[in-house]
């Protein structure tokens, strides 16, 4: 695909030599209809696609998710979808589903998507969140503002990007997927089997209702394949699928100082810092190269299979390109990047104690927190990773609690810690690469791409859809499209227009061709 | 005293017996001097003292310190004392000189204290820090605020409090002295010796420009002690004289990861986290029990002396009720309060990486940051501790730079530290606590205390006064007024008005009796 050259990592990249120096890539009817309407039609794409982001969609705001809702299902009835909204009572944030019967297909297939965002706060923004914002490149190279993109000539430079929250996670394989519905259409031809969309709305906020609406729909949601339009693509630029997702289990920590702010200089040679305390707590279960100190804590992971290793293998080099685009001299592992999905990961989001800047002042502070999350590997269950943390805190000499502690708490113990879980913690999820339904969707998608795609056993992020893969019991495939460097979940998220052109033409071969 | 009743600590405290069951303290004229002039004009003072208060007071902003410098130059000048301001130059926070020269006097005694106060963007204020409160106790008592206290009948009730940013730290004990002058004229009576005062107008950004002020104006400032009107009083309640304080040396840490925010789940278990790193930093630098891990960093240490470890022996033991009032189930460290000054301390005053909250994302932040200081025992010099600090990071793997890196510098490094000093570090001083000056302002409280006060070898914060007491090569003696729970540096900064009171007696003393 002429689109997808990889805009980051030029160098030392196996890149498919079929698709190199000008090799016809095979016929393909999809390919064709999808890059027919795209080209006759990039202007009006972009403009629904960014009217799209120009919601806020931050799932704490019901108001604003009932809007993306609202809109999403005026798209969903122009291309002949019938709807309606999945809820776990009024004010939580809807699922938009959708269902296209198609006569004689034997097959039904559930697209999985997510139309809310990621919180916005994050300093940086160049240009507001949710004013989507057409630049000529990625931030790195300074690229241009395009006001007027608009009245641009087309082709647009697929180089171009459209920055915005929610651009790259998780709008742009909504808007792929709608825009080959019309390609389809446009070129006379119908889904090859039945679709259901499902389209969540509280994803980012760890979806919390979901398994709520799945267990009361599980009839209206039954398939028999999943394919879902969530992350990133690899990191090479080439077309990936995979096969499962890492687990999510985030938490809060509390430590806690005098109950008062203490002058640093009168006091703190003698009473407890919560700071030094949180250094010292976070410092102990994670060391250097990532390995997670809590006892127990690999037990239940299970390695890769023979069918995974070779997935591995075969995955391109892209190790030694990223860091230096990322400005890392070393990586804190010597494992590849998706080897290191197999094993489960103890991240730490943020830290806080005391003032910096402008209100500092030399005080001890009453308590430091800090927000951490776990990845998790298949078989790992985050109420038994729960117990091992609590456990590991408790043999560390740490009284570990969920509330904040009264007066004679403190007075009990030194060594205390708040711990407070997230809610709408996910297992991993994992299908066998080797299933019928699976290898039907990496031929479809390769068929399109005109030669071999790259097949992840498992990616390292985290999804509702292993819940969803889990209540109904079918095989899942993910389908990426969003350019690897999108700056998801941070500030100035981004999606490069050619990815956008890409992922249309993929979900054409998906809703023409998938069928096994 | 009557108005000196321990307000926190109640228990367990070996308060000077000769205070306690109303024995009579011997008769003393200055005593009495202060006290009949409170008596009466109880509500003026605290009027002066409020309209003070009210001007905001933090040093970073030019026009608002030079409004303190001119009312304190009029509330100087009614008293008739001579002033003038020292400054560094344009811009730069004025010093209040004044002088009253004593016909026949031999011995000439600067105090010092600072009109600004502490940044106010802590968290929690209960009332605007520049508006002051009168509320009837401290804020673990719920008290009750006192719109209208101007109209309250006197006697005010001793234990209500103002609440106000530099209530406590520093303009309590400006307004004593100046209400002591006061008391001592209506008295019929003048200063013992020739007063010089010294009010500094940036104590609380460092002093960045006192070294300066002090070389510039050194015949000026020359006295044959300094008295030093800072910090709060002993946690027992008892007045205290002090003879040294610890020096103080800030810094910031900044550790970098990769250049733009990464997903955790992506990447947690590959990309460095500077979250992890700042926290394994710490953790290192810092044992429990607040040791140092620095080599070298005790080799200047200087043990207290027979005298120090004798007075240090007299202070009555407020530690178990401190720890309760505090909260606290256990100090860091079996050493007593008073004796652990006589080592360097590694202070955390914060640390900030990611975003928590609404904007809490599931990313790898670009960099962690720590804010430091050292508190230094007086034979530390700060270059040598910088040295020594630089040396400790690079010995335990860290590449130490004074800037923020550029790329080659990224790729180079694998572990990158930025360290950026805080201007205005300043040593710490002690004076011998046997010297004439030094028993002679013992002697002067003694006399209005009516008994026996405590003598403190060194406190552990730390001031300007150490670079005015080098460079005039005079003994100091530390006279604190306000109470020890007076949330310095902190939010709800507040100064018990018994202890106000008291202090206007300890200055009338001291301005009238106190000669060698």
């Amino acid at each position: 695909m002429v689109y997808r050259r990889p805009t980051v990592l030029t160098a030392g990249l196996a890149v498919a030599t079929l698709l190199a120096a000008g090799a016809a890539a095979p016929a393909d009817a999809a390919r064709d209809a999808a890059e027919a309407w795209r080209r006759a039609h990039e202007t009006r794409i972009l403009e629904e696609f960014t009217s799209f982001l120009a919601l806020p969609d931050v799932a704490t705001r019901q108001a604003d998710i009932e809007a993306n809702a609202s809109r999403l299902e005026e798209m969903l009835h122009a291309r002949g979808f019938v709807t309606r909204r999945l809820s776990a009572g009024p004010g939580t944030p809807p699922t938009v589903f959708a269902e296209m019967k198609v006569p004689g297909a034997r097959r039904t297939v559930l697209y999985y998507a997510h139309y809310d965002g990621q919180p916005i706060g994050q300093a940086g923004w160049l240009s507001p969140p949710f004013q989507p914002t057409m630049r000529t490149g990625p931030l790195k190279d300074d690229p241009e503002t395009i006001a007027d993109w608009r009245a641009a000539a087309t082709p647009i430079n697929p180089d171009w990007r459209i920055y915005a929250r929610a651009a790259g996670d998780d709008k742009a394989s909504i808007e792929a997927l709608l825009t080959a519905m019309d390609a389809l259409k446009a070129a006379g031809r119908k889904p090859s089997v039945n679709v259901k969309l499902f389209y969540e709305g509280e994803e980012e906020q760890g979806s919390p209702h979901l398994a709520q609406i799945v267990s009361d729909n599980r009839d209206l949601l039954a398939a028999d394949l999943i394919i879902m339009g969530d992350g990133p693509m690899h990191q090479s630029g080439r077309q990936q699928v995979n096969f499962g997702s890492r687990g999510v289990l985030g938490l809060t920590l509390t430590v806690y100082g005098a109950l008062r702010p203490l002058h640093d200089g009168h006091y703190g040679s003698w009473a407890p810092s919560p700071a030094a305390d949180i250094a010292r707590l976070l410092a102990g279960l994670r060391e250097p190269d990532g390995t997670i100190d809590i006892a127990g804590i690999y037990d239940d992971v299970r390695p890769p299979t023979l069918s995974d290793k070779a997935a591995l293998a075969a995955l391109p080099p892209v190790e030694g390109d990223l860091a230096r685009s990322l400005g890392i001299a070393a990586p804190i592992t010597s494992a590849r990047l998706d080897d290191s999905y197999f094993r489960p990961t103890l991240n730490i989001r943020a830290i806080h104690v005391g003032d910096t800047g402008p209100n500092a002042a030399n005080a001890l502070a009453t308590q430091a927190v800090a927000s951490l999350d776990f990845r998790l590997t298949p078989d790992e269950r985050p109420e038994r990773v729960r117990s091992l943390f609590d456990a590991e805190l408790a043999r560390r000499g740490w009284f570990v609690t969920d509330h904040a502690p009264d007066l004679p708490t403190r007075l009990a113990h030194a060594h205390i810690v708040r711990v407070d879980w997230d809610p709408g913690a996910s297992r991993a999820v994992k299908t066998d690469m080797d299933a019928p339904a699976a290898r039907a969707a990496v031929l479809a998608i390769e068929r399109v791409e005109g030669g071999p795609i790259l097949k992840v056993p498992m990616v390292g992020a985290s999804s509702g859809i292993a819940l969803l893969v889990t209540a109904l019991n079918a095989p899942m495939a993910g389908v990426s499209i969003a350019n690897y460097d999108d700056n998801q979940h941070a500030e100035n998220e981004n999606l490069r227009i050619g990815n956008l052109w890409d992922g249309i033409a993929v979900y054409t071969g998906l809703l023409g061709d998938l069928n096994w």
